[in-house]
């Protein structure tokens, strides 16, 4: 049986960053913290849409909220993004090697296509 | 108005690795390729249930098939999660620069609460 339920809170990450709206706003966070009504400014969709996203991006810990009066001031929190980077470079050796056998597999498909010869998949 | 969709096949990288059985699959294909019942075998759920997994796998690009008879053979294609790589890398410099903040932040806090003096937020 494999193990892995290790990592529940990447679900909640990479599940965040999927979505391009809120990547933008993350994007808008590492400028300066803003109010939720200053994030939503330049998004051609509605306050409450933006709200949402944020809603998320909190709940995966990549953003943080602090009510001031009527103000909800929002800043990114690095943590959650360095950990997706973290499981992320665990494949990095990997994609490496195997980034150059495609290449070498991509020509020799591209060589065989010009000779009529069909070669096995990549392996 | 903000640019953010220049990457819409982040969306469905980020979606694929938001899943902790699509992530294991992904895991075991990094040993060798392998067929659906190969790679279903060490799991608690049914053989549909996996091969959906790998179909949202394939879709973003993680995961590419051959049939070879009645034989889904499938292997990982490690593009994807360079692309996801780059686009984190993007923020490392950020999260390294606020991550010293944030240690000087929690360290002033620990001494301001220890002296019942209240802190502004981290920014």
């Amino acid at each position: 049986m494999v193990e892995y339920r290790r990592h529940p809170e990447l679900n909640q990450i990479f599940s965040a960053l999927a979505d391009p709206t809120r990547r933008a706003i993350l994007q808008t966070l590492t400028q300066r913290s803003a109010t939720i009504n200053e994030i939503a400014k330049p998004f051609p969709v509605s306050l409450n849409a933006i709200s949402k996203h944020v809603m998320v991006l909190e709940r995966a810990g990549l953003v943080r909220r602090e009510i001031k009066g009527r103000e909800h001031h929002c800043w990114i929190d690095p943590r959650p993004l360095r950990e997706a980077n973290t499981w992320l470079e665990h494949y990095r050796q990997f994609w490496e090697q195997r980034l150059d056998a495609l290449e070498v597999y991509v020509a020799q498909k591209f060589k065989a296509a010009k000779k009529g010869i069909t070669y096995g998949k990549l392996h």
